[in-house]
């Protein structure tokens, strides 16, 4: 963790080398040549010792990022950890930081809150509506079990009713017009992913967010909450072109950010539809109480979080642009991801596995079941170093992650020690 | 942060020595040899180049916790960041520092739930209470704004009654007779700070609490809810035999622990009472959805946070163990703050200064008012490398802040600093 490890600086000035020399022959050959990734994966401490496919449960954190977080423990002890100095410096990275998620999302920095992971962005958001006995609340049968909880949580406070739209399995085509089947004259908030953490499925928000808009109701509009875990630094994005309301993201999955960071976007027009819950001093504005709260999403914001990894989150966002543009990013993930598909294809000829998709993937993740208990497999191959996630009941199975960082050799090495556990 | 700063072992070796030979002539001399906590002093960076006396807005962070930051964030990499190894390993650490926070607090580790600040703490509580319309909280005239914000904002979700109790300036012998005087049949709820973070006044907790407890209601018994920002790290505390329900705390200030560490402690008969709000996956035992949430105040823990911040409170908590007890330290600070107390009063004889304790101080937090605007004195000292903060109306002030760490030659330093400043 030091910030002048010499062999982090060499493997910086290799990989500005590589770039540049990259640079010319970029529109050939794309951004992905063996080399260069080779390069840059050498940035990620947690890839060189094993076959990491576990990023939607958390991301690999690259060195520079450590080094950020190591620098800004210094500066703050330096400037004082309470004080004008500290306090303007942790207030600029902030600002940084906001700015840097603003653009990988399309949107601007007035619509970013910074929170601690996704389920606090969830929380600021079924916590926020005012809730009157009786209104409705719709989300998926594919839904995290944290917002699950959460969700029935409210519906013991406030007396809603809470149903579900059966999305998994069906098709993309078809989820819009099944999400508007099931709004109700008092339905308040949809609740979706906008990738199954549990299927890999994609929900396509935009005519989705579409059909909440045009959805007659007794009172205010039907808004949409949607918890972007899995699909935030995997999907190039266009938030305002989605037309969702509320979007809750982590830095810590497939951006490579330390685990604490994480944010919510709320849409302008939604923000009057949403109070502030849990509540302290990030909240106020400087002529507070004259004015209640900050007029942009820093209301909803809380108190004291662990600044000094703020840098780093931004640290490893330009770490991926330097790499490749997001739509770049995603297209190695689908290719990938196909390739897996196409090799779990063949072992599901020969053993028990059941490939969960039956069509080529549109993400990173792919889930299948076998014979064996999942949380029994994933230890066995954890003890070969692959790592890979089980997936509770009912959709009981194991996850496999691609990323762009992702090398085909360890998806043929995930598949062989697969091949030789399912043998035993 | 390197973990093998020679440096830091050799400092490290130097306190152990300076520990040993201290041993046997402890009981002669106390624990505060020059010596000893020049060697002390040296693992924290931020009092080198510093005159610091913010300790109630945030401690400086020790190299050992620092090492352990960097320590934390390479074992999490290395045993891949979601693993069956890398989440065992974060658990245990939990459950090291839940045990840690439990001795210092007198209690047990199952009342702990680990929080990101103090504010969290207070929101928990303050939403977590079943309110209905026409109930009442009673708070001091001395609380933080974060929390009169976020029982503005409880007031008019849930049409409650929110009065205020006037402690500021109080003597503490009269403190609890005015809290049961203000009780009404309906009250629900009692929001006091143990230490004012304005006046450094001491609110008689187990008055208080008694005084709840034997107040006669119309449903369900009062609870007190203490905002303990100033007093974790700076009294020695037994919460059993204070008799509070809920004591909201961080790390990052008086136990000088990273920032984005806190946590509550919920006494178990108080825990009826309060149901989750805000939650997620870390309120979920294994069997959920059979059990609804953990038995233990781990329930009102929501989700992902800075995990490798864990291991830092943990040593900043043994550091502060290993100079000198609770009693110890809390000893120091006492007669630290009167000293700076005298200091104040001989200047109060020459200059506009006013000192607003008129009694020797029970804390380490004084406050005063001088014919300055308070941010503006604030600023022109920290330029001279002395910290301490500028306090807004209604009791505009300066408020400084010593800790065990603070040295005599500090106040001094302090004192003729501010001497120079208001004869400007």
């Amino acid at each position: 963790m030091a910030e002048d490890d010499p062999g982090l600086e060499k493997k910086r000035q290799l990989l500005a080398q590589l770039l540049r020399s990259e640079a010319s022959k970029r529109d050939a050959t794309g951004p992905a040549t063996p080399e260069r990734l080779s390069a840059h994966r050498e940035l990620f401490a947690a890839l060189q010792n094993k076959v990491y496919l576990n990023f939607g449960g958390q991301g690999p954190l690259p060195q520079p990022a450590i080094a950020a977080i190591a620098g800004a423990y210094a500066e703050i002890q330096r400037r004082g950890p309470f004080s004008n100095s500290g306090l303007g410096w942790m207030q600029q990275q902030m600002g940084r930081l906001r700015i840097a998620i603003a653009q990988e999302l399309g949107t601007q920095p007035e619509t970013i809150a910074l929170t601690e992971n996704v389920s606090l962005g969830c929380n600021i958001v079924l916590w926020g509506i005012d809730w009157q006995p009786g209104d409705h609340l719709l989300l998926s049968d594919c839904e995290y079990p944290g917002v699950l909880a959460a969700i029935e949580g409210l519906r013991r406070r406030f007396g809603i009713e809470v149903s579900a739209c059966p999305l998994a399995g069906g098709s993309e085509a078809e989820a819009a017009p099944l999400v508007a089947e099931h709004l109700r004259p008092r339905t308040r908030l949809v609740v979706l992913s906008h990738i199954f953490w549990s299927t890999g499925g994609i929900a396509p928000l935009k005519a989705i967010a579409a059909a909440c808009r045009a959805h007659p109701t007794e009172g205010p509009p039907v808004r949409l909450l949607v918890d972007a875990a899995q699909s935030v630094g995997m999907l190039p994005l266009d938030l305002p072109d989605l037309g969702v309301d509320y979007y809750a993201f982590t830095g810590h999955k497939w951006w490579c950010g330390p685990e604490g960071v994480g944010g919510l976007y709320v849409r302008p027009e939604a923000m009057g539809d949403l109070q502030p819950t849990f509540s302290s001093w990030r909240a106020l504005p400087p002529d507070w109480p004259d004015t209640a709260c900050w007029p942009d999403a820093r209301r909803y914001e809380i108190a004291t979080s662990a600044w000094p990894l703020i840098a780093a989150l931004s640290s490893a966002l330009a770490l991926h642009n330097q790499w490749g543009t997001a739509h770049e990013r995603y297209q190695r993930i689908r290719s990938l991801a196909i390739y897996l598909w196409e090799q779990l294809g063949h072992l599901q000829s020969s053993t028990a596995l059941v490939r969960h998709q039956s069509d080529p993937p549109e993400t990173g993740i792919l889930t299948f079941s076998t014979g064996t208990a999942p949380a029994h497999l994933v230890q066995v191959l954890e003890a070969q170093g692959i790592f890979v996630r089980a997936l509770p009941a009912p959709r009981a199975g194991v996850r496999v992650c691609v990323h762009y960082l992702t090398l085909k050799e360890e998806i043929d090495k995930f598949i062989a020690g697969l091949r030789q556990s399912l043998r035993r």
